[in-house]
């Protein structure tokens, strides 16, 4: 049947990787593939408190309502735990992160302009920038160093305008690399210097697993820097509650938008969030989460010392969910992948599914996920990968 | 400060419309502006059990997940009490009613392309086709029978070939009227012999107040119809909670869009939902619902009769939330508004609201709320606009 679709919409195809993910998903797989958060370590306990409590005390927990003024100062705490000054009328309430990433770009890009974003990136940014056909300016990444800041400025300085620069600077996705100080201070000075917005997602930011962490970019540049931040991986994604922080004077425009989007109006999973945050859980749920994640990362990188074939290389993640494994070059990871579902029913995610149009195949890479499975299943599962990957 | 945004964000501006809201919603207006619910008539117990059910009982009641297709059989049977036939599989759930429209126009629509709409229709559809900044194709529409039918088959034959005619068969908002089955059977054939879409916006579909209630156009033609189905007006908003009717063709793409929009996800909300609805007391809770909402109309209307001025009109609705009320030729009910909450504390929406582009002035119309006072509230308040009107 042919359906009345606009033109970009009609060359939506599921893609090979899409297919691909039918199979992981299958029951009897041993799946380091999705970026699930580990669900047995959701605060279920506190959050069924907390909404046992706003049912119970406002009449209007269930009613429309304005933007919810003491979650925005909750975040404003949290903020200042990552190094970043912001004022509550600097916090835009979104459904999750991934709603504060395509309102942003809803509002800041026209079809066919230029957006800069690494050679790796996170595969809902590009769904997000797909309706706009944009001009992809592509920049190289390193999964030991992150973005390549050099080419940004090089390609700045060469007179390129995008509409903004798309980056990570905590637990990268897929690379799970975090930045220097350097280079979140360099970025922001670009930014600066060349007018140029960036859309900083830190969906990970606060899984932080070593003593020290650094501010994210948006510590450096408070205008030009905007912030997309989410409880999805430290609370629970089914609440669907994230933020954004930026110039005040966006918060108008954002509103209009989300209004036309899904009604921008305070839901009961963000009371919820807001009695759960109140009730002072909060900071002893994520010490025992980070924990938890912590043990599971390097049961990983023992695992990958243990079996990967010589000739493997990957980085030690500081934070987030994410082992980026690189095979030598000419490897295709999209098609070992087939094998290593049939051979021995463990799955990951192929490089091919985080590269960009218009720049370096990512067929050698696979992201392994550390953070949905217990330590004995993630030495299970990569001792499996060892073995296909022993085979060729 | 400049903030760097598309062209089209550029010139969104606060209107004068939207400078009256801010006063509407101050404490002490008594207001039959908004569209809201009754928040005491929320299934506020009944959805405290679901939560904490839902939470004691499944693992991941707070993870990310695939379509709740239990929810989607429980719309089905709903939609059968509409009068629709449908499957589950033709269902998609969405983030309220609003985003269900919202995906529809971003994949249907193309920048400049003309939509058909009636000249007063609901705001958050026009903030919809905002980024779009169609072509609006604009026919007449009446408080007592609603869209000018002869007119969309005029436009249409003359060789007009919109994206889609966006339309409201029962509870129009704001006219409060409900399309005769004539009319609902005459578009759903023109929509079939045109080969033209229709959105169908249903939002106050099942809030009928009479014995007898017609199946909407979906229920007369299942390719071309394009139905939009929301829980906040019959369950409670900030559930955020809504679905759409389409073809089944059409989910994958709407699962794509939804993805990059907010992550296509079975919310914490969604399952609450499930949970209610399965418990069994949805039929007794729309019922109550009904009886309250049918006596607050009827309450309305009573007023309207006693203390309107002569040279006022307004039509009675058998279903939803709203009257519109009609001044004579030449009134300003935005100036009026002015007067009405300086002198009589009362608020209403003026029909500049929902007036479009290019479409007839309606400023003589102001659309009243019944659903969200009780009935001495609303007589308390039609008297106080009566004496706005007496003075002129």
């Amino acid at each position: 049947m042919e359906l009345p679709l606009a033109s970009w919409a009609r060359q939506l195809q599921p893609s090979a990787i899409q297919d691909m993910l039918q199979n992981i998903t299958k029951p009897g797989i041993l799946s380091l593939a999705l970026g699930l958060p580990a669900a047995e370590l959701f605060p279920t306990q506190g959050m069924a408190e907390a909404a046992a409590r706003v049912l119970a005390d406002q009449a209007s927990a269930l009613q429309y309502g304005a933007s919810l003024l003491p979650l925005r100062e909750q975040v404003v705490a949290l903020m200042a735990r990552r190094g970043v000054r912001c004022e509550p009328d600097q916090i835009f309430l979104t459904t999750g992160g991934q709603q504060g990433m395509s309102l942003l770009a809803r509002l800041m890009l026209e079809p066919g302009q230029p957006v800069m974003m690494e050679d790796r990136i996170y595969s809902g940014f590009q769904q997000v920038l797909e309706p706009f056909q944009p001009r992809r300016v592509v920049v190289r990444t390193d999964p030991r160093t992150g973005i390549d800041v050099d080419a940004v400025e090089e390609r700045l300085r060469a007179g390129e305008k995008p509409a903004f620069l798309y980056a990570m600077s905590d637990a990268h996705n897929p690379l799970g690399v975090s930045l220097a100080q350097r280079q979140r201070e360099r970025l922001a000075a670009l930014a600066r210097e060349y007018r140029m917005p960036i859309i900083e997602d830190d969906a990970y930011g606060f899984l932080q697993y070593e003593e020290q962490s650094l501010a994210p970019i948006r510590g450096h540049e408070d205008r030009w820097v905007f912030y997309v931040g989410s409880f999805s991986k430290i609370l629970a994604p089914a609440l669907r509650v994230g933020w954004l922080v930026v110039p005040r004077e966006m918060i108008p425009r954002l509103a209009t938008m989300k209004e036309s989007s899904d009604i921008d109006t305070t839901t009961f999973t963000m009371r919820m969030i807001n009695a759960f945050l109140a009730s002072g859980q909060f900071e002893t749920h994520l010490e025992r989460l980070r924990g938890a994640y912590r043990e599971r990362r390097d049961a990983m990188l023992r695992a990958l010392e243990a079996h990967m074939p010589r000739g493997t290389v990957w980085a030690r993640p500081s934070a987030g969910m994410f082992v980026w494994v690189e095979l030598p070059e000419g490897a295709d990871t999209l098609k070992l992948l087939a094998k290593s579902l049939e051979l021995e029913k463990v799955a990951y995610l192929p490089g091919q599914a985080f590269s960009v149009p218009g720049g370096r195949s990512a067929a050698n890479g696979m992201r392994l996920n550390f953070s949905n499975c217990e330590p004995a299943r993630i030495e299970e599962g990569v001792a499996r990968l060892g073995r296909v990957l022993q085979r060729g």
